[in-house]
Order: structure tokens, then C-alpha cells, then sequence
């Protein structure tokens, strides 16, 4: 467990509280197979169950009576053969003593506490997993695709209420995450000038870093030549000289705290002119976040200062025309961002996503907009200290998206498509880092700054090699 | 694709004829969410579908008509969405017509298939991935419990059938999975014996190994100073001169074909005088099998060669005593050896171990024992010129077995236990290759031999202090 007792115990008072009536039950998660059924993944605790329990263990379900208080942790204790081939571990009774649980069941009695519940609201979150939606439908008898509209938003809200701000203890092991990135992507920036590279072998290299020193990585590493796509895959390819390289990637310690970082660095090891403009158009975006966000204003606001400075910046280059806030009114900006400027980062590294990311990311005070661009901003709603959002501003040349704007008319008042047609092979830039709300403003998370100012990465490289 | 269309065309061939009558569905894999339904696990193909189509994406299903010969792939277009956030891909009609299968049908069409062949077989697979289950429940409406037991064993032979016996196409591939795992294994042996090290932090810079020249690790890294838990999970504590690292490791190509080996090596660099003599015992026995394993003889009578062996070397050291081949009949080595000799090996580490072990492993010439260690052997039956399978002995002293057979005094006129309790805190070692089967005989895959004998571990872990 990371924290202590006590931090567990308190958590699930104020879950308890929050929810008020009914039973919640807090499905951890199992192995999930690969390619057979011995043969699963590196085993990924649910956030959530994680979160309230501090437990690693598959096979593991939290019951919650919000109305007695009572609190039963279901699950089987290991035979001689799990140790012969597992080796000694916790028992499933000393993991409820540890968590401060007062009673534990086999994990088949499960059902019989469903069904003595019979009447009364029982509160699941939206499962995600497979084979805990088959374990949904033998509990309760609720189809898979149905799931999702029965569960409780009340349980949603409660957890997203404490989840999304982040404990003293909590930063601490993120900033652990933030040291693993470090690595990982200054590694990837050393390799990226190296003859011979391909974006597979520096994508493989960063996952050993995160797996070396940490649990995981956080998400599909993206290493792409082709920054215009969001989520390119890291290809066999070698790096070609003369054009960028977009990373993002993050890592998760052991507790499932993330990290989540772009950077875009020349395979050159030297920007064009070009790329340095765009770039550079970026990292004051990117620094813009930073001085803009603080307690009381929304994220809404400060993604929305990011397009109008990137819309006068792109105006200067001769890509955007018109009055700024009359085209980021429009949505204009968004064929070059087609994203929002973050979403929180916690446990998950889409904080909660699978919750419901408005519940996470809107509240009174914004909703969602299904304006292009717009409608993927994921975080919007009043920051709080506490907050932890990722700051990654970016600026695509989408040839595709280009084209079907172009031959549409949309936005063609504030887009110069001539000299866009020009930046058709350009690819992609983004810069992201991870931003904590604190009472006076925000701070990155992360001791050493990975370079992400034009200047600072070419000497960062030439350093590199010296 | 790996190979030429013209090879998967044959290969449907030969599946069609052998199943012979009725419908074929062979379920591709989709996303594993880890911890959100977008965050998935990397994706990874079912190797059956592999086999037959060659084909990588998620959301796609292969039916086959036995009786007609019509081939149909089940799959959705990608949209311009998918274009902007994944990049340009192969379209599903570009992926039938690569592998040669002549119809593409939108992916919802599968359950009209289904409908109009009522009355008529449906073959699928035992199902491993969670959400299969719910679609062959929403398919053929059978419960995820009672599917293996409607699998189709007439499919499930067809395919052991072909898979078994490696191409030469299939033997090169092998052989690249092969020379990352002597990166990986090498790689191990040098940062063993440096201060500060731990279990996990080898174990991610090997996985890092597997998916930079690879597309993954095969199976979870077993890195552990106690080798004599089978499956031992690595550890962050730091690692103690003296004692025995154990590395069990492999990885997989990017078309997902494996390597598997494992290696015992000296903390301190150089093994005690106990440690020598049992990882020479190890060794011999590893060398045993491959001077005797060859076409026509079973693979279990490999096993037992080699249980003979290490119960001789053995009764030398004092740990047993009594008649060899009593011995070893009783089952008595197995407290040392609770496992087999080894498991077939491809496209899967335990290759097709999900359609049922017995059938991969077992023929008319040899059933599956009880016997405490001999009913853990995988791989048992005649072995054929193609077949690839690991050797690997191992020595464990596993406390809680120890004082379990002390207690119940089982094959107490085989083992010496006072002089076994000698070696209570020693751990286990384990020796691991992969064999093909050749006409001749067999060979180590791999061009480059990971050291084994105990002077060639110790002589390669000084020359990289060099």
C-alpha cells in the first residue's frame, strides 16, 4: 500500500458519505488474457479499487454498505500450489487488515450479498473490463450494452469529487512519474539524431525505461515522423533527416500515478527555419497555459487564450487571416488543433475518462461544445487546487483534413490554404507537460524541465553528442 | 503480412478440407482496455487468425465455408476520423484482398450469417478474450461458461495439425524472435552482477530489449533470486551478492513469433561450490535432451531420460538415494522438478495452449499422467521433423513442498531429507532453450548461445567487466 491505513479509511468514510444510500460494489480488476488464457498482461489494478483499497491483488471486490457502514472485501485465499508456482504473498485476509476492512468473504459469496440486497440501490461504475461486465451480468443480471446506462451516476460523481484533487502524498508520487518521463524523453532525444533510428526501436527503448523504472508505461507510446497524426503508431522505419519527431509518452510507477509528455525535437538535430517558427508558436502557447490558469478561472478560458494567441501567431505567418476572436469564434484554429489544450492526469493518465469525461471535465459553470475542435476538449470546468491537467498545446498539417476543408469553404475567411498547401508535408507539432493547480496559479509537475524551447532542445542535443 | 498470400490461401485450403463440413468462424482480437476503454493494452492478434489471414487489426472476423469453399471477412471501413486521430491505413477491403479471401462484408453482417446458416455446424474456438465471449453470447447465444464446451474439437484439431509443424519461413521468423531474446538474456547476465540492481529494474531494460527489436516481451519477465517459485514476479528490492538470479524471459517479432529461454547466474559473479554443482547437474540434463530427442521418439521419453539423469546426479550430491528407475517412477525427483521438460513453442509461448494443452501436447501414443510433476508436462507425444519445443530442466528447493513431503513422509525411501533441508535457503535453477526437431535429430534455435555451463556464465559475466 502506498499511503497509510488511516488515507484508505478516510477515503471510503467520505465515499460512504458522499453516497449516502445503497450498496456500493468496487470491482478490481483480473488478468486479461493476451493470446491465450494462462498468457495475460501485465496485471493493471482498477484505479478506482486501487484508490479506495491500496490493493494490487486480481480478484478482489470491494462491498460498501453506505446505510450500516459495514465493509466486506470478497475474495480467495492462495492453496500450496499458487505458492509453489507464484510464491508466498498476502494473504487475502491480511490485505483487508492492511486496508483496515473489517470483514472478508470467499469471492463466491458475492452473489449472496446481491441477493439479500434485493430492493435496494446497488451503485457500480461503468465497467470497462469484459470479463468484469460478464461478472455484471451474472450478479445482476444486466446485459453488457446495457451496463453502462444502469450505473450510478451518484457513485460517478462521488468518486470524481475526491479523485480530482490530488493529496499532498499524491503530487509527491506523481512527481515520481514526472523523474521517469524525464528519462524517458530526453533518452528518446538523444536517440532521435543517432543514424539508423527507427521510431519502433525508440519507442521500445522509452517502455523499457518506463517498465525499469516504474510499473508501465502510462499509454501507447506515439513516436511518429508523422506528428499530424494524433495517435500514430511507432513504425519500423528509419528516421529520416530534415523532418520532426513527435513523442508522447508517459510512465506509471508502481502505484499507478502518471506521467504524460510530448515533445517534438529535429531528427537533424537542428530546426529549419520552418519547423523553428511553428515550433517556437507552440512552446509560447505551451508557456502561455502556465502563467494564464489559476483557482476560480476555468481551463475553458485559458484553452481559449491559447487559441487566440495561436491564431495571431498563425496570422503572422501568413496561414491565418481575419479578426482573431471572430475566428477562434468559428473554430478556425481547430483545423490546425483539432484537440483541446488538456485533460486531468491522475491514476489514469485521461484522469477518471472511463467514468464519464464530463462528469470529469464539465461542470455548471461550462458544457460541452460540439463545435469541431472544440468538442474534444476534454477538461473545461473551474480549476481547483489540486487540479492536475496536461498543458499540450499543438499545431498540425492534416493533408487530409486540409483538403476536405479547402473543398468545403469551411473557415476559408480566416484560412490562407495557398501558403497552408505550402506546410502540406510539414507534419505535426506538439509540446505537453503536466500542470498542478496551486493556490497562487499552476507549476509543472517534474524537478528537471525536459527542453522544449527551440533553442533549448538543439543544445540540449548538441550537448548530447559532445 | 509475413508470408506470400499464396501461403495463406493454401493454409484456409488445408483447413477447409480437414474440418470438412460446415462453417468456420475464426474471431480476431480487438482492444484489451487496461484501465479505461481507450487505454487499451498493446494489441495483440490471435494467433489462429494470424495463421490464416495475416492480418494485424482489431474488429475483424474470418468466416470459412467448409462445404462451398467461400471465404468472407467481417469488417468495418475506417472513417476520416480515424484517419485524422490514427493515420492512413490499410482499408478492410485492401486487408481481404492482400490474404486472398474474396468477400468483405461490413462487420454487422456477421449475425446474418449466422441467422441463414441455421441447422448447419458453426466451428469456433475456445474463446479467451472476454469480449469474444460476449460476442459469440450475442451470436450463437450460448453462456461465456458453456463455449469451451461447445468449441469445436474437430477445428481445434485441423489447426494443432497445421500449426505443429513449423515451415521453414516460419523457422527463420523463430530464429529472429531467438536473436532478440540472446539480447535480452545477454543483457541480463552483464547487469546482474553490477551494485544496486534490482529485479524489476532488469527486468523492464530486458522488456525494453523485447519491444525496441521486437513488437513485445512473450510472457511476463519471471527475473527473481527465488528461482524456486515457478512463476515469480520481479521485485523492486535490491539485489544480494551471493545468491542465484533467476531469468526466465522471451520475446515476440512484430508477426508474433516467440523465443522463451531462461539462465541462472551468480550475483557475485562467480558461483559457490554448491551452486556449481547443482546448476551442473541443470546444465548436463539441458545438454541430455538435445543428444536425445529426435523424430519418431516422444518427447516424453526425453523427459523421463532427463528425470533419470538429474535423480543419478542427485543420488551423487546426497539429496537422494534408492533405485534410479524406482525413483523416478515414484515420482520422486518431481519435489526437486515439479514441472515438465517442456511445451510446444510459436506463435504462442505455450503454443496453442489455449485450444487445450491435450491436444497440442498428447497423442495415441501417450496420455496425460496424474502424477504430482509428470502431470505438468505439456508436451508429451511423438515428435515430428517441424516441431519446436523448449528444454528446460530446473532444480528447485521449495520449502513449503519440502516440509509437506517431510511431514507426510511422501517418497521418503527416496529423499535424503536431512541433507536436502541443507539446501533449504538455495532457491532454484533453471536452464532454458528452444529445440526444432530436425530429420536428423534437433537443434538450439538461435545462431548465438546464451552461456549456460556454469565456467562459460562466469567467463562471459568477467569479460563484460573487461
Amino acid at each position: 500500500m502506498l499511503f497509510s491505513q488511516a488515507t484508505y479509511i478516510e477515503r471510503r468514510r467520505q465515499l460512504r458519505d458522499l453516497v449516502g444510500d445503497g450498496i456500493i460494489l468496487l470491482f478490481g480488476n483480473n488478468n486479461s488474457p493476451m493470446n491465450y488464457p494462462n498468457n495475460g498482461y501485465k496485471f493493471r489494478q482498477d484505479s478506482s479499487f486501487l484508490y479506495f483499497t491500496g490493493q494490487h491483488r486480481e480478484g478482489l471486490t470491494l462491498a460498501i454498505d453506505c446505510n450500516s457502514g459495514k465493509e466486506i472485501l470478497f475474495g480467495d485465499e492462495v492453496s500450496i500450489d499458487d505458492i509453489v508456482w507464484y510464491g508466498k504473498v498476502k494473504s487475502a485476509a491480511e490485505m483487508a487488515e492492511e486496508s483496515g476492512i473489517a470483514e472478508l468473504r470467499p469471492y463466491g459469496r458475492l452473489a449472496d450479498l446481491v441477493a439479500e440486497a434485493k430492493g435496494r440501490t446497488i451503485h457500480y461504475l461503468p465497467p470497462y473490463r469484459h470479463e468484469n461486465m460478464i461478472e455484471i451480468m451474472n450478479l445482476l443480471g444486466i446485459k453488457p450494452e446495457e451496463q453502462k446506462a444502469h450505473s450510478s451516476v451518484t457513485l460517478i460523481k462521488a468518486i470524481v469529487k475526491l479523485r480530482s484533487i490530488k493529496s499532498e502524498e499524491e503530487i509527491a508520487e506523481l512527481e515520481r512519474a514526472a523523474a521517469i518521463g524525464y528519462k524517458m524523453h530526453t533518452t528518446a532525444m538523444k536517440l532521435a539524431t543517432l543514424p539508423g533510428m527507427t521510431e519502433a526501436y525508440i519507442s521500445g527503448v522509452i517502455e523499457g525505461i518506463a517498465c525499469s523504472l516504474g510499473s508501465n508505461i502510462s499509454f501507447g507510446n506515439i513516436v511518429t515522423m508523422h506528428g499530424e497524426i494524433m495517435h500514430g503508431c511507432p513504425s519500423p522505419v528509419v528516421l529520416e533527416p530534415g523532418r520532426l519527431l513527435l513523442v508522447d509518452a508517459g510512465a506509471e510507477t508502481f502505484e499507478h500515478y502518471c506521467s504524460d509528455n510530448t515533445r517534438t525535437m529535429p531528427i537533424s538535430g537542428k530546426f529549419t527555419q520552418k519547423q523553428r517558427d511553428i515550433v517556437q508558436i507552440v512552446a509560447d502557447c505551451h508557456d502561455l497555459a502556465l502563467t494564464f490558469a489559476k483557482p476560480g478561472l476555468r481551463w475553458y478560458d485559458t484553452h481559449m487564450a491559447v487559441c487566440r494567441l495561436m491564431t495571431e501567431r498563425l496570422k503572422d505567418l501568413g496561414l491565418m487571416k481575419g479578426n482573431t476572436d471572430d475566428a477562434v469564434a468559428a473554430g478556425a484554429h481547430a483545423m490546425f488543433m483539432p484537440h483541446g489544450l488538456g485533460h486531468m492526469m491522475g491514476m489514469d493518465v485521461h484522469d477518471m475518462e472511463g467514468l464519464g469525461q464530463n462528469y470529469v471535465g464539465y461542470d455548471d459553470t461550462i458544457q460541452p461544445s460540439s463545435q469541431f475542435g472544440l468538442a474534444s476538449l476534454r477538461f473545461a470546468r473551474k480549476l481547483e487546487v489540486g487540479h492536475v491537467i496536461t498543458d499540450e498545446p499543438g499545431i498540425y498539417f492534416i493533408p487530409d483534413l486540409i483538403d476536405d476543408w479547402q473543398r468545403n469553404g469551411t473557415n476559408a475567411d480566416f484560412i490562407c490554404f495557398d501558403k497552408v498547401n505550402e506546410y502540406r508535408d510539414f507534419g505535426g507539432v506538439r509540446i505537453e507537460d503536466d500542470v498542478l493547480i496551486t493556490p497562487d496559479g499552476c507549476r509543472f509537475l517534474g524537478e528537471d524541465r525536459i527542453p522544449y524551447h527551440p533553442a533549448d532542445v538543439e543544445e540540449f542535443i548538441a550537448k548530447s553528442k559532445e
